[in-house]
C-alpha cells in the first residue's frame, strides 16, 4: 500500500473542509483533502446554491410586479428554460474544476476517493494511506435522511440532489418534510410551474421557527397552489406506471410524477472506519467548542457532520476556521451566543424567514427572562417602497435578565440582509438600552427596530426579574 | 390678542415636532405644535418620500432584468404616468389630514400658522400668544440655500419641492449640486426620461462619501445618459423663452427647460424672533448633547434647524426622543459615535451608497489611528442571485487602537438594509475580534464582512498604535 505523509488531512471537500484545508494550506502546512465526489460539496451543487437559483427569478419577479410604475413594465412569464440554465451555471454543470485552483494555490493535494480512518492520524484512500503528522478533520457532511416506510426504497424517490438539479418542470411533485428543503424547493418548483403537494408530520411547517414563520410562509405557498398538509402522517408508498402515491394514515391518498424526500439529515459516518478509532459510525461525531473530538486530540469534525447547526454553510465555514487556528496552535472556541441551533439561518421563500439565536419558546425552555416583541415587518415608511403588502411578522426575544437580545426572527420579502444587524447584537452583547442609539436610517425598512425597541422599554419583565432584582 | 396655555409649544411639525410631541403626548403634558404648511414636513412631501417613489420603480425593474428568467418577463418599460401616480399617493396629494388623528390621540394641539418666539417661552402665533409652562421646542428645519448667482432669482428655478412633486417629466432638466438631492433626482429623472445634466462645483460628486462613493455612483448615472460635470462653476443664470442657460466659470453653456438648485440647506431661522431671546436669526441653532440651547433651559432645537445633521429625518426623530426625554425630566444625551455628520446616511441611487461613521479621510482627520479595509459589494456567492455585474466598493474603517469599527460605507443595489448591522457595531463598540463572531448566513451578501473582518486582521497597524502599545 502506498504511504503520503502530510501534516493534516482533511476527509470531506464541501465548504468547511475547504475552508479549512485552504487555512492550513496557507499557513504553510501540507494539506491532503480528500474527497470522494465534488470540490465544493453539497451546498454548492446540491442544496442552497441551486435552491437559491431556482428562487430567485421568481422572487425578482413577484417584487417588480409590486412596484407600480415597474409592474406595468412586466407583462411575460417567468422562462423556465432560463431559469434552469441559469440553475445549471450557478452549479457549474456539476463540475468541480473551477475550485481547484484555488486549492492548488494553498498548496492543498486534492485526493479522489473514498476517505476512511484506519487507526489513529491515518486515512486509507483506495489502495492508499495517507499519514497525517498533526490532524485529521473529519469534514463528510449530511445525507438526506429515509424513514422507514413500506414501499419507499422501491418508488425512485428524490433527495435534494435531484431536487436541486432536476432537468425538467415536474407536472406533479409531492414533498416530505416541511423543513428548509422541503419549503424552498415547494416554493421554488410551484413557481416554475409543477403542482406540488407538501406533507409535515407535524401540525406547522418550519417547526423550529417561530410559529408565525411557518403560518406566513405557509399562506403564501397556498397563494402559489402549493396544496399544504399539516399532521400528515404517511404510512405507505407506491410507485406504479410513472405515478407516485402516498398513503396517509387518515386514510388518503396523495399522488405525483416525482417525490421529494425531505424529512431531515443523517451524518455521513456510517462508512468512515470511525470504529477503528473508538467512536460510534453513523452517528454525529461530537465535537467540543475547539471543534476536537473529546479524548482524541488528534481529531476534528466539522460541519454538518457534527451535527451542531445543520444545513447552515457559513458555520461550517466558522468552524473551518477555528479548528485550523487550533491545528496552528491557537486556543480557538466557538462564541456562544448564536451556535449550534441558535446559529443564524435564512429560508428563501417569498416571504422570506431570516432567524438567529432563540425563538420566545426555545428561550423559555432554556429558563431565560424572555420578552418577546412583534412587530409588522412592514410596519415602517421604507416598506411603502418595498415589499408592499405582503404580510410578515419581526420578532426580537429579549433576555431581561441581562437586558440583551437573545433571538431575532425576521418574516418579510428579502428580509435575509436585515439578519446580520441582529447577529452582531447579539454576539456582541450590546445592553439593548445601547441599542436605542443604534439610529436605523429613514426610510429604510430597519427602522422597525425602533418600534421593536421602544416595545421592549414599555414592555413587563417577566416576575423571574423582579424576584431576581 | 388670545392667549393659550400649555406645557410645552413645538414650532414645526416635521418628523421631529412631531415625534416631540406625540411623546410628551403620550407622557400627559398638553402640547401645541405650530406648523405653517404640512403636518409630516419636508420629508414626507419634498424630500425623502417622494425621491425614493421616484427612484424605486426603475430599481426594481433593474433588478429583474439582472436576474436570467426574471429578464425575460419584463418586455414592457417604466410606466411614467403610474410612476407620478404612486408618487402623488406617497405623498398624500401634499394633503396632511392623514397625520392629525395620530396627534389628536396624543392630545397635541395643533396650530396652524407660523409661530415666532416672542420672549422666554412665548411663541405668537397670528394674533394668539402660546404661553410653555415648561418648554419649547424648535424643530423647524432647513429649506433651499440659494447661491448669490446673477439672474437666479429671475429664473423660476426648481428647489426640491418642486423638483420631487413635478406633474411631469421635464424635457431638459438642469441640476446644481451632486450631493444627495442632486444625485437622487438626476437619477430619478433620467430614468422617467430627461434629459439632465448635472453640475458639481468640486472635482466628485458626493463629497462628503468615499471617494469611490461618487466615483460609482457617477458612473452609473452617466450610463443612464447623465452628462455628470464636475469642478464647474456657474457664473450666471438666465431664462428665456421657457430655456435656462447656465454660463459656467470656462466659458461653456447648458441648457435645460427645468434648473434644480441643489447646493445645500439654510437653516429656517430667519424670521423665527431668535433676537426676541438673544440668539442669531438666519444661523442653526446650536445645541448641547441633550438638544437643549446653552443657557435657555427651556429652549431645544431638533432635527435639520440645529445644523448637526442635515437631511437625516432619523436623526431628527431620535434628537426628538431625546429632547422629549429631557423635558420630562430625564437626563438623556445622544450617543456619540454616529452623530452629527457621523450619523448613518443613504442615497437611494442604484448602486445605492449607505453609510455611518467615519470614511478613511474624516476618521484620519480626526486622529484616529485608521485601518480601512474594502472589499467588493458583490464579492460574495450570494451575489451571484442579487444586483449581479453592478461595481460597487464596500469599506470598513476600524480605529486600530480600540479595535473598533467607526465607520462603514456600502455601495451597491439595494445596499440599504445592510448598513444597520453596521451601525450596531460602531454604536455597540463591539470590539472586532468579537465581530468575528458574528457569523453572516449563506448566501447573503452580508457575507462580505467576513472577507473584511479577514483583511483587518490581516492589514497592517498604523504606527501611532505600535507607539502607543
Amino acid at each position: 500500500m502506498n504511504e503520503r505523509n502530510f501534516d493534516v488531512t482533511v476527509i470531506g471537500g464541501g465548504p468547511a473542509g475547504e475552508v479549512a484545508a485552504g487555512k492550513l494550506g496557507e499557513a504553510g502546512l501540507s494539506v491532503a483533502l480528500v474527497e470522494s465526489h465534488l470540490i465544493g460539496g453539497e451546498c454548492s451543487y446540491y442544496a442552497c446554491m441551486p435552491s437559491k437559483a431556482l428562487l430567485r427569478p421568481a422572487e425578482a419577479l413577484a417584487e417588480a410586479r409590486r412596484v407600480p410604475g415597474a409592474a406595468e413594465a412586466v407583462t411575460g412569464q417567468l422562462d423556465v428554460e432560463a431559469v434552469l440554465r441559469r440553475r445549471d451555471q450557478i452549479v457549474h454543470g456539476l463540475d468541480d474544476s473551477d475550485q481547484v485552483p484555488w486549492l492548488d494555490e494553498r498548496n492543498v493535494t486534492v485526493v479522489r476517493g473514498h476517505g476512511v480512518l484506519d487507526g489513529e492520524r491515518r486515512v486509507r484512500v483506495g489502495d492508499e494511506l495517507l499519514l497525517a503528522e498533526r490532524a485529521v478533520v473529519i469534514a463528510t457532511g449530511t445525507g438526506a435522511a429515509m424513514p422507514p416506510l413500506p414501499g419507499l426504497s422501491e418508488a425512485a424517490v428524490w433527495t435534494n440532489r435531484e431536487a436541486t438539479t432536476a432537468a425538467s418542470v415536474p407536472e406533479r411533485l409531492l414533498i416530505m418534510g416541511g423543513g428548509v428543503v422541503g419549503v424552498e424547493l415547494a416554493q421554488a418548483w410551484a413557481s416554475l410551474g409543477s403542482k406540488v403537494t407538501l406533507l409535515e408530520l407535524f401540525e406547522r411547517i418550519l417547526v423550529r421557527e417561530e410559529p408565525f414563520a411557518g403560518a406566513e410562509v405557509e399562506a403564501s405557498l397556498r397563494q402559489l397552489g402549493v396544496d399544504v398538509r399539516t399532521g400528515a402522517e404517511a404510512v405507505r408508498v407506491e410507485r406504479r406506471d410513472g405515478t407516485v402515491t402516498i398513503e396517509l394514515a387518515d386514510g388518503n391518498r396523495v399522488e405525483g410524477d416525482e417525490l421529494l424526500v425531505a424529512i431531515g439529515r443523517r451524518a455521513l459516518t456510517g462508512d468512515l472506519g470511525l470504529e477503528t478509532v473508538k467512536l460510534q459510525p453513523g452517528a454525529p461525531i461530537e465535537v467540543d467548542d475547539g471543534m476536537r473530538v473529546p479524548g482524541r486530540d488528534w481529531l476534528y469534525a466539522i460541519g454538518d457532520v457534527n451535527g451542531r447547526s445543520l444545513l447552515t454553510t457559513h458555520m461550517g465555514k466558522y468552524q473551518a476556521r477555528i479548528a485550523a487556528e487550533n491545528i496552528l496552535g491557537g486556543h480557538a472556541r466557538v462564541a456562544r451566543p448564536a451556535q449550534g441551533p441558535l446559529a443564524p439561518r435564512v429560508v428563501f421563500t417569498d416571504p422570506q424567514v431570516a432567524a438567529v439565536g432563540h425563538t420566545l419558546e426555545s428561550a423559555e425552555r432554556t429558563g431565560i427572562a424572555a420578552v418577546a416583541v412583534d412587530h409588522a415587518t412592514g410596519g415602517s415608511a421604507g416598506s411603502s417602497f418595498y415589499g408592499r403588502k405582503v404580510a410578515g411578522t419581526t420578532r426580537l426575544v429579549f433576555d431581561a435578565d441581562r437586558d440583551v437580545l437573545v433571538g431575532a426572527t425576521f418574516v418579510g420579502p428579502d428580509v435575509a440582509e436585515m439578519l446580520h444587524a441582529a447577529t452582531i447584537a447579539i454576539v456582541g452583547e450590546v445592553p439593548a438600552a445601547r441599542l436605542a442609539h443604534a439610529i436605523p436610517a429613514f426610510p429604510t425598512r430597519n427602522e422597525i427596530w425602533l418600534r421593536l425597541l421602544a416595545k421592549y422599554e414599555q414592555a413587563e419583565r417577566p416576575r423571574q426579574l423582579r424576584a431576581a432584582g
